[in-house]
């Protein structure tokens, strides 16, 4: 094993450190100490690579590296906040390996072996994850001007913090020199799969070319409270019950259409005044419903809402449902695609185009630059769970395709296509 | 209308402005500012009705009359503490009838028109309702000898607050007076029915001779945490959708009995991690199942154990029940609800025999010394929702009950049958 490869490796167990669970993942939610703590972590580990560090008003937090005075920059990173009880994966090795990739190529811009035409930043998005201050994607999202910065300042988390309170408290300040999105030209992401198509197919690295579709739902039940013991069951217009029908009739959809086709979640569920004594008099849930294709999720919607007529009518209560995000099958650049893929050749490794189930934070950037997304394999496509594992072999091989990635955005290979 | 019918009306609204609830209910759950505003106010009414107020450690507020120096108490009463968003009605009706019957008796003692076996005494049984400080009927359970009181005073509500803290900020202190269950010799309670079968036969009161036999448990579905989006269906271990399971197979339970014959509900759940994009890892709910025959449960009991097996298959969770409570169907004493319907064919009110399927301090009460328990007619039956409402009629007859009741016991009565 290389010198560079140990220490990404030593890197990424000290860092895994942080908010370290006694399951081998992290809780490390948006804005908490542990959060903090790996920022203030990585900011050192950024100073004594070369790098300057400077954050904007949204917690972005950066490093950058002049290499063209006045040119724009390739941005390269990923997010090291967590879901709790999360995986030491998701978001943080895509951060590190940013670090590790921006590092080798200024370093070869300095020794003169690399021509350059653009400057260098590596990035640790501001709450990709979006549990304790929704929305996910945050950072990102106030950075290409999806979300007001002040509507994501004065988010607040389920005890009434707001970002801006959970910045201010243990967070570097805004500095004034972080980079904005017109100085942005290019943007590389590297992440775990968080799916079985790499593992199962046995190939090295993924090109993310595409990215699934997706509708959100606010599941809002109106029952009446009444009491547990004594109200008839006739007599019931339990909310509870009529969300355990949608939960049910949103499972059983998935099941109707070929594996694969539409994935259907409900996973975040508030029960007022949930009392062991009080019949639910309200209900509020997500509907997460997700495919490949487009069609498929209109028509899932269309059978849903039958069996939602019927769920109503069962349970005696009123369910409604609004639409909260609505994503259509997206396609990442075709050049970009086109770089990963030659990035990989160039290497030897085996590739293969994957879509994305899950959001990232490239998904984002690239609505606004031309952008590489990359996979690498994730053992069993576990994620959000402690056990979240990629090999070795696998996480080196996908820091240096990133590597091979920046080097060629930064010379300018996108343009010369 | 009598002028002590009127007061009783006048002394029903005022106590129904403490925690008033813009939908016409209350909130006071117990030991919150809304609950000690409440017993402040009692405090003062017994006090300006020849009572002398006296607190127990466990919270539980007595108004005493001495007729009989040294003889034991006749109590009669119920609890102020209500659900969060509940009716005026709820326990509160029970207290000031309570109070009133007790004042309208001790008069009749002073006057000497009244022949007086024991002392007298009124009660507000702290925290019947058991919503924030679980279990229900605590003061009364702790009164009786059921629940330790240390462990009363330690619990916590989900805030993490204690019962002793609870107390400490708000209530009068501990006195060292308070009537002990030695001292106790009759007990006498009434309360709205929580039910229609007083309504619907046009029963205008109730004789409670025995309560519906229940099992409560305590339901853990263990599944694995997974992103909701990127985890295949068939991977998915998920809590929430084996819990969804478990309610509608509650539910349709109860539809395989005559209708009255079982009732089961879960009310109250709790979901880890809740998060919008991530699959629960574990759901915690309770699970009620009553009726009026110990075999039906027995029975309803052996059919939901082999719908919670194929729960769990098809979920791929683990599904586990912990019985928590557990009662036959119990009987008041004979001779109590014999003096019951005597004190009511003496009003000329026409009364049957009811069953309750709620739990009351005098559950607790019954099984250590002979208890009355009244109910009077309740609107629909609708209880534990701000709609809640029983005629004014019903009321005042159901003061004019009790007060026969206590009067009854006062001299003695259930002793010469």
């Amino acid at each position: 094993m290389s010198t560079t490869d140990e220490q990404f490796l030593a890197d990424f167990a000290t860092m895994s450190g942080f908010g370290a669970t006694p399951g081998g993942g992290v809780d490390r939610q948006a804005g908490t100490p542990e959060d903090h703590a790996t920022r203030a972590w990585f900011s050192q580990w950024l100073a004594r690579h070369g790098y300057t560090e400077t954050v904007d008003e949204a917690g972005n937090q950066f490093g950058t590296v002049e290499l063209v005075p006045g040119a724009p920059y390739v941005l390269v990173g990923s997010h090291l906040d967590s879901q709790p009880l999360a995986g030491r994966y998701d978001g943080a090795y895509g951060v590190l390996a940013a670090a590790h990739a921006g590092a080798r190529v200024a370093a070869e811009a300095r020794a003169g072996t690399l021509q350059t035409a653009y400057n260098l930043a590596v990035v640790n998005w501001f709450n990709e994850e979006g549990s304790r201050f929704k929305p996910s994607m945050m950072g990102s999202g106030v950075f290409t001007g999806k979300l007001r910065l002040e509507d994501a300042l004065a988010t607040t988390d389920p005890a009434g913090t707001t970002v801006a309170q959970a910045l201010a408290n243990g967070h570097a300040a805004p500095d004034g020199n972080a980079p904005v999105l017109a100085q942005v030209a290019r943007y590389a992401e590297i992440h775990i799969e968080q799916g079985r198509n790499l593992e199962e197919s046995g190939t090295q690295v993924g090109i993310v070319d595409r990215t699934w579709a997706a509708s959100k739902y606010r599941v809002t039940v109106d029952g009446a409270q009444s009491h547990t013991g004594a109200t008839r069951m006739e007599d019931r217009r339990d909310a509870l019950f009529g969300a355990a029908l949608v939960i049910t009739a949103a499972r059983e959809l998935a099941a109707e259409f070929e594996p694969g086709l539409l994935h259907t979640s409900v996973s975040e569920l508030y029960v007022l005044p949930n009392s062991p004594v009080t019949i639910a008099r309200q209900v509020l849930m997500n509907l997460d419903l997700r495919s490949p294709d487009e069609s498929v999720l209109g028509l899932a919607m269309e059978r849903l809402e039958k069996r939602i007529i019927d769920a109503q009518a069962d349970s005696r209560t009123e369910i409604r449902l609004d639409l909260t995000h609505n994503w259509e099958v997206v396609s990442y650049q075709p050049e970009g695609a086109a770089l990963g893929r030659a990035s990989a050749d160039s290497l030897g490794y085996s590739h293969a185009d994957v879509m994305t189930v899950a959001g990232h934070d490239s998904t984002n950037m690239k609505d606004v630059v031309p952008t590489v997304m990359l996979f690498v394999p994730s053992v069993e496509g576990i994620s959000h769970n402690e056990a979240e594992f990629t090999h070795d072999d696998d996480a080196l091989r996908g820091v240096e395709l990133l590597t091979e990635v920046t080097r060629r955005l930064v010379r300018g290979e996108l343009e010369e296509d």
